[in-house]
């Protein structure tokens, strides 16, 4: 777990500590990566871009003096970190990850507790992207997860699917549960599984349309907020509707996924990185419907309360971002949904 | 919903709002309180405590100012509020919630979400307990949720259970679904479904305990942090194990439990209103069990991004304060269970 290189506060997990040790030397159950690249979190990239109003060098600044000072890439407001990808360099002998030097790989576990040093001044980096060109090394514990990337998929293609792979994954998962419990209650015509996206268009967002369609789900929409969106989800027909609504507003979000899906959704999941979004997505959720947040923007108390406060018998799941195989399964949905790869690679082309 | 008792800013549910219109004129699906008694929430009254130092006066005042400014009674640090006992004065006549004049009522509602106006500057209280005395007037909108004080019950007594009536609802929802599922994979000789409650000596605590056991959990153990705390939940047999450790520490919780447990649990349920605990609770929690976060001090992204960092694969539920049939089933449990109705006695004594 990695307890050995928290410095302060002392006791706590890397996560949750303020400053951890990034020295390169390795324990016997810990792997050394040379860094290449790293992918910062959108909520993190977005609350540091929107603080130093699009100004490149002061972003780039804010990382590198975030790193220096913590010892990893975790930003103080939002939390959140990200990810990288890099080659291994070193495997301790003990460790339990399988990674032999010179294999190229992503770690699955986010930054926040990733000891890391950067040692090129993000000189190669404009401060502009989520996507930051780095020389460096980060260390890997026993319990972290890291994938090998596949050879047949573009890296940076690779990295941007597994960043957010645990939410496919996920979906998936709940999904079936529902398509399962209606077949039991009723075999021979089971009652229809009915799935909202907030956030249809994006990584997440995408990626969980096509899993939960494949986990069974009979209807899904997309909400997405501008035109532009609608209209690239509308021509990858990964959704069976697209819809145009303000996550925040949540009579408006309610209505138009109750319009799309002829009725509130069973599952609801939540990939949009703004705040706000937790009364609109327990609103347009069924009574005993599951909404799954995956927004790091989420906030625990304004779910909790608001739930409550609107007497909907919802369960509502802080979206894990670990689920066993869920690498192997966000990497084959990019392989096989042409329309979850368009838009990867169109968001990829943009950046 | 209430929407048209939001101010600011417009088109969010009155739990988003910054300030809602408490005037007490009702529309004819609202009801008008009387109110006698607010309960405030366990993290917003500690939070404010220790701002204020344990200066009575100076919470008082904070509370009237944060009510009048708002209209409602929601800690601006916490985002929490509390419930209120009061009489029902007037039921619109397209009221839903099926309440008459004259009733003593507790709301089920936060008082995020409740206009309010104070009325006696609550000149009868000192600031130094989160029951406050009050005379005022409280709005409950349709989809509210009210309970009829039980009359063979002491008014506080009820109040102080009906607060957290959705923790033992939802843990006996969880803790069912396991047992259920161990039974459908060898009904012979199920493996038994172990429960662990951090923080278990308080409110939420005890009654989670006693539901846990109630639906079918083989094994329970409550966590607590103090010596004083360990007695008293010994004492009343509520739980097969007590032990103590301070839920910050996740390496100390997560080997209290799986000690007292003999394995990790499958159901983990966080009721202590400090922060910090997601780390410890899912360290303790096994792979393929559920980890339910009642307290409000909860941090969506420690719980997400420290599930992910350890590779725990949990499912982690955000504590939905309603669930059908919520207030009868803790009023029954409190009934039933005498060690839970001796922990709630003392505590109300002791305040």
């Amino acid at each position: 777990m990695g307890l050995h290189r928290v410095v302060e506060p002392a006791g706590v997990l890397p996560q949750a500590a303020w400053r951890l040790d990034a020295s390169p030397e390795i324990a016997p159950n810990e792997v050394r990566i040379r860094v290449e690249r790293l992918n910062l979190d959108a909520a993190s990239f977005r609350q540091l871009w929107e603080k130093h109003g699009g100004d490149g060098d002061a972003v780039r600044a804010e990382v590198l003096e975030i790193v220096s000072a913590r010892g990893k890439m975790q930003n103080p407001v939002t939390g959140s970190g990200g990810m990288l990808i890099g080659t291994v360099e070193e495997a301790g002998r003990r460790s339990p990850l399988g990674l032999r030097a010179g294999q190229r790989v992503a770690t699955l576990v986010s930054l926040t507790l990733t000891p890391l040093t950067i040692l090129d001044g993000l000189a190669r980096w404009d401060g502009r992207s989520e996507q930051v060109p780095c020389d460096g090394y980060a260390i890997l514990f026993a319990r972290s997860i890291a994938a090998v990337l596949p050879a047949d998929l573009d890296p940076q293609l690779s990295l941007a699917v597994l960043d957010v792979c645990g939410a496919p994954a996920l979906t998936a998962r709940v999904v079936s549960r529902y398509v399962a419990e209606r077949e039991r209650e009723r075999a021979d015509d089971p009652t229809p599984v009915r799935v909202a996206v907030i956030g249809g268009a994006g990584k997440s967002g995408s990626l969980s349309l096509a899993a939960a369609r494949r986990a069974g789900a009979a209807r899904t929409v997309g909400v997405v907020p501008v035109v532009a969106e609608r209209d690239a989800l509308t021509a990858v027909g990964l959704a069976d509707a697209v819809a145009l609504a303000d996550a925040r507003d949540p009579v408006a979000l309610s209505t138009a996924v109750t319009t799309a899906l002829g009725a509130p959704a069973d599952v609801t999941v939540v990939c949009v990185d703004v705040p706000g979004c937790e009364h609109g997505a327990v609103l347009a959720t069924a009574d005993g419907g599951t909404v799954v947040f995956f927004s790091m923007a989420t906030s625990f108390a304004a779910a909790a309360l608001g739930a409550e406060g609107l007497a909907a018998d919802v369960t509502m799941l802080v979206g894990n971002g670990y689920v066993p195989g869920h690498a192997e399964f966000a990497l084959g949905l990019l392989r096989s949904e042409s329309g979850v790869r368009a838009l990867f690679e169109a968001r990829l082309a943009a950046d």
